[in-house]
């Protein structure tokens, strides 16, 4: 196994202008490793309730996402309600329900522990140390956060920053970790907390990827049918990270490029349905002609 | 002359995070004019009162734009007063007093009537058709125009958008008047009425051009120094409708795009100052500097 993810799985009830669906597959580790099972060899560290639909764990076993790492505790699956409106934009939470997510602690099974690239998603970062003491020696880590941990476990949060290579949050996640409106400065004081490259994801309009000496702007698809924008962030992670796991990238700029754009196409999928819909039947050849297109999207000549 | 544009001369007072200036220059012609004066021979129909300082009209002789069509009338120039927030987005209007532009009744100088170029900036449609009476056959017509024409004068606007090949506007008023919050949606329907083309400014997030069979993708040049956003998309124009004046473009697919990168280009120098401090003392050389790392920006290898 090449990246492990450790995050949460969910079952979202999630209403947007084109409809309303129930308790279906959500959660940051599952678009995630679903992205990234197109690229390389990835397993999931998460706890799912007694209600968490078998079928769902088929799915991942049918990508070959190894599931050792996901227990299965007393009580329900963690929640989320949310409700997007007209434009598509944030959406309004209905409401959060962590269940067994609550006391989640990931354990990193034994034979993870020599996995060589991390992804910590959107946890509370005292759980994101815990792993990075389990795991022994990776090549590269990433993480994710939010802004409730940024405003309620700053110094937590920090601690973690020092021992990540990449961050992966949105532009108003960066300016609140910096305490900085101007994006160039606010992503140059997160630089100094630790990370050796900054991605601000930006929703529909596209990405940013920073490091101590470039920057590098990836367009977002501009999408015909957007349905629900739930998981698109987590799989512009899965996406990135699998590409640059499948590809054993640890320094070469042209890598780290790719894998935002093909972090892109692939969010520009799950968007298109709800839940991993789109995700689950998408092939590699439906990826490589979008990654073509991205391409021209903004080539002058 | 090459290139006209119709639009206002005004006399901001503006606060912003980094300071607060009273009555300087400002107003869409101005921006424009003197964005466009980079790349082409530009001239102004526009009106201003008595208090308006002769010094600025030096400033844009200087820059060899002709003010034939510029009246000044008994009464004060059009004034705005706006407020921008911590993250320098929408800002608060203050106040908006149109003092002698309320009265606007654009008259096209008899020299100016067979210009090849032609930008129509945010006036009532009804203004934007009487202009367009006036001249007598430019090679491609450009307007912008804002969600208080679009919510208040439909009609006229529909009209103003039969008769032009290019309109200019931001990404919620691509989505008002389409009537559709998806912006590829919203851009087709846009072109059903009239426009060959149709560009959504969107800020700090760069510009999308859309034809009837492609799309164009610039970015914005993330700035360190943002001192006032003010004017940025009449600058954008400015230096689009420049570039193509000047280079005489009227169907050319690479022009545009470049045309659009250097509106961009212009306009990121725009915001590193208040009014229009930037663009008077900005030189070809700074231009094609940015304009290279511009188009670096977004270059996977």
């Amino acid at each position: 196994m090449k990246l492990l993810v450790v995050g949460s799985m969910a079952l979202d009830t999630i209403e947007t202008p084109f409809g309303k669906e129930e308790n279906i597959l959500g959660g940051s580790a599952s678009y995630f490793s679903l992205a990234a099972s197109m690229f390389t060899d990835v397993g999931i560290v998460a706890v799912v309730g007694k209600d968490f639909p078998e079928s769902h764990l088929d799915l991942f076993r049918s990508k070959n996402i190894e599931l050792e790492g996901v227990t299965r505790e007393e009580g329900e699956t963690f929640k989320w309600e949310g409700k997007y409106g007209y434009d598509l934009g944030d959406p309004d939470t209905l409401g959060t329900y962590l269940n067994v997510f609550e006391n989640f602690n990931p354990v990193i099974p034994e034979n993870y522990s020599n996995v060589d690239y991390v992804f910590l998603a959107n946890i509370d970062p005292e759980l994101q140390l815990s792993v990075l003491k389990q795991v022994k020696n990776p090549k590269l880590v990433a993480c994710d956060t939010m802004n409730f941990w940024i405003d309620n476990k700053p110094q937590e949060l920090k601690e973690v920053l020092k021992h990540v290579d990449i961050l992966l949050i949105n532009d108003s996640e960066t300016r609140a970790l910096a305490g900085e409106p101007r994006i160039t400065i606010a992503a140059r004081a997160v630089l100094d907390m630790g990370p050796k490259i900054l991605i601000v994801k930006r929703g529909e309009y596209g990405a940013l990827m920073f490091s101590r000496d470039s920057i590098f702007w990836a367009p977002s698809y501009p999408l015909e049918e957007v349905i629900d924008p739930t998981g698109a962030g987590d799989t512009f992670a899965g996406g990135f990270m699998g590409y640059i796991a499948g590809n054993d990238i640890t320094t070469d700029p042209v890598g780290f490029k790719t894998a935002v754009v093909n972090g892109s196409v692939i969010a520009s999928f799950t968007v298109e349905n709800f839940s991993v819909r789109r995700l689950s039947n998408l092939t590699k050849e439906e990826i490589s002609i979008r990654f073509a297109e991205f391409l021209k999207l903004s080539k002058v000549d």
